[in-house]
C-alpha cells in the first residue's frame, strides 16, 4: 500500500508498504482522509523519536468488526486494558500504550492503519468526511472543560492562533463569554473574529508587558503556541490562583522562572487528548466551524509537499486525500 | 532598636534603627523571638532585591490595639482591602501589597515591627514562645490541604527534608497514610522516622530513574527542595494525571522539559502562605512537632551568626531570641 513513512533519513513516500497485520482486538480500518497536526511536524524535527506510518488525524471505512462497512475515527492510544493506570480508569496514560502514528503504532497517513475496535467511533451520516478529521483535535480542545471548571464570567485568553488555538477557542466560547486569542497572525485572527471571538496581536501583550508589573487579569490562558516562550507569556497574563492550561508540547528544555507560579499560587494542568463523542456531537450540531479552518488538500502521493504546506506560517489545516 | 538588616553590602546588625512608625491601622509588635527561614537565605542571595530589616516568622507582645499586652503572630502579606484582587477574597495576592521582612515593609529580625492590625493573631496561652514562632511556616504547609484533596489511600512525596518539607510532611500524614520524605540528609530523615513518616534517600530514587522509564506511581508530590532540580524529579515521580505542589521559590531562570506536564496531564499547583488559624489549633492540640526542628538559637546582637547557621547544612530551625 501507499504510505508518508518517517525514517532515520526523513520522511518518505513508500509505494509498496506492506498492509498493517491488525493485532487481536484491532480492526483494519480503510482510510479515506487525514488531517496533518503540529505533532505530526515535531514528530519529523526528532520529537519522541518515532520512526514509521505517520498520522493520527483520520477518517476511513472500517473493514471488519462492529463498525464493518461504516466510517469511523479512532482515539490515538493505544492501551493494555490490564494494567494499574488502566485499570484505575486513566487508559490513555497506559505506561505500555502505543500512540497512533506518534508512539510504536503506524499511523494513518496510509490506504490502511490498524486500529483497537475499542478505539473506534462511528461517524453521523450528518458530518461529512472533511468535517469528521477534525474530530481528534477537537476532542483535545473539548478536554479543557473536563479539567477546568468555567463560568460564563471567566476571562479566558487562548495563546496561538494556529490549528489546536481556533478549535480551542471556539470550545470555550462556548462556556465563557470572555474568551480572547493571542496570536500573531492578522489572517488567522480575522477568521476568529468572523466566528464572533476577540483577538489580540501578541504585540499588543508585549508592549503591555514592557512595564514593571505585567497587567495579571486573566482568569485562564490556554497555552496553544507551541512555543518555548508560551508558559512565561502566560504567567504574565494569568491572574493570582489562575489556571494555565498546557496544550502543546515542546520538544527539549525549556528556560523559565517559576517563581512566579508559587508567589501567585497559579495551577498549571497539562491536557492531551479529548472525548470524542462531545467533538463528534459538536460536529454534528455545526456548533464548532472546522471547514474554513482547510486550507489546502494534497494526495497521499503528495504528502511531502502536504507536510511541507503544513509547515508554513499562516497555514491552518492540510487534509490528505487517501481514499474515497 | 537593635535590627538585622539587609543593605545593598550585605546584612548588618543596626544598633540603633529608629523605631518603625506604625501606618494608619498597623500596631506596633514588640518581638519576643523569631525564626529564620528559607526564603530570608535567599532574599540576602539576591531574590527579590529586599532591603530593610529581615525577619517574617516572629512572635510578639502588641503594644496597643485589641490584643494590647498579649502574645501575637503576625500573618505577612499586607494588602490594600480596595483593589479587584482583594475584594475578590485574595488579599494575599494584592498587587500593591507589602510583605513583612519579604517586600517593602520592615520586618521582625528587630525590637519593634508595625503589623496591620487584621493580620494579628493571638496566641493561645498553651502555645509557647518557642513553638508560636512555627506558626507562619506551618500555616504554609497546611495551606496545601486547601489547595489539593487529598484521600487517606493518596501515595504523597514530599521532596525535601528541611525547615517546610518537615512540617508539610507533618499535616499531610495527617490526611493520608502513605507519606514519605524523599531527602538528602540521614539526620533528618531520622527525625521524622521518629513522627512516624517514611522516608527515603534521595540516591534511591536516582537510580531508580537510572532505567529508560522511571517509576511514576506517586498521586502528589510536594516540592520543598528549595533547588532548581526539584521539579523534573518531582516530574519523574509523580503519576500520570497526578498533582506537583511547589511549595519553595527559586531564585532566577530554571531549565527543563515540560512536555512530561502535557503528555502526562500533570497539575502543578504553586502554594505560599497559608491559614494560621489551623496552625495555632495543630500547635495547641500537639499534633504537629515543632521543637524537635528548633537547632540553635542566638541573640539578636549575633543575627549574623544566626543566619550563618542557618545556612549550614543539615540545620533545621534557628531561633532570634529578641526580647523577654
Amino acid at each position: 500500500m501507499r504510505a508518508l513513512t518517517l525514517n532515520d533519513d526523513g520522511v518518505h513516500v513508500q509505494m509498496d508498504r506492506p498492509e498493517p497485520d491488525p493485532a487481536a482486538g484491532e480492526v483494519l480500518v480503510r482510510v479515506l482522509r487525514a488531517g496533518i497536526c503540529e505533532t505530526d511536524l515535531q514528530l519529523i524535527r526528532g520529537y519522541k523519536g518515532f520512526r514509521g506510518v505517520l498520522g493520527h488525524e483520520f477518517v476511513g471505512i472500517a473493514t471488519t468488526g462492529r463498525f464493518a462497512g461504516h466510517r469511523v475515527v479512532g482515539e490515538i492510544n493505544c492501551s493494555c486494558q490490564v494494567c494499574h493506570t488502566c485499570l484505575a480508569g486513566r487508559p490513555g496514560h497506559c505506561a505500555s500504550r502505543t500512540v497512533l502514528g506518534i508512539l510504536a503504532h503506524d499511523g494513518a497517513f496510509a490506504e490502511f492503519i490498524a486500529v483497537p475496535e475499542r478505539n473506534l467511533h462511528r461517524v453521523p451520516d450528518s458530518v461529512d468526511t472533511d468535517m469528521a478529521v477534525f474530530t481528534e483535535p477537537l476532542a483535545a480542545a473539548f478536554q479543557i472543560p473536563t479539567q477546568v471548571p468555567i463560568a460564563r464570567t471567566d476571562r479566558i485568553a487562548v495563546l496561538g492562533d494556529g490549528r489546536l488555538g481556533n478549535l480551542c477557542a471556539q470550545v470555550l466560547a462556548h462556556e465563557s463569554d470572555h474568551v480572547t486569542v493571542v496570536g500573531k497572525h492578522a489572517s488567522k485572527l480575522t477568521l476568529l473574529e468572523r466566528a464572533g471571538i476577540a483577538t489580540r496581536l501578541l504585540n499588543a501583550i508585549d508592549s503591555e508587558d514592557a512595564g514593571t508589573r505585567p497587567r495579571q487579569d486573566v482568569d485562564i490562558v490556554v497555552d496553544c503556541t507551541g512555543s518555548a516562550t508560551g508558559l512565561t507569556t502566560a504567567l504574565h497574563m494569568v491572574r493570582p490562583r489562575g489556571t494555565i492550561v498546557l496544550k502543546t508540547t515542546i520538544a527539549g528544555a525549556q528556560t523559565l522562572s517559576l517563581a512566579p507560579v508559587v508567589v501567585d499560587e497559579v495551577t498549571i494542568i497539562g491536557s492531551r487528548c479529548g472525548p470524542f463523542d462531545r467533538a463528534l456531537e459538536a460536529l454534528a450540531a455545526r456548533s464548532i466551524d472546522v471547514r474554513s479552518l482547510i486550507h489546502d488538500r494534497f494526495n497521499l502521493s503528495d504528502g511531502i509537499r502536504a507536510l511541507e504546506r503544513a509547515a508554513e506560517p499562516g497555514v491552518l489545516k492540510v487534509l490528505i486525500d487517501v481514499g474515497a
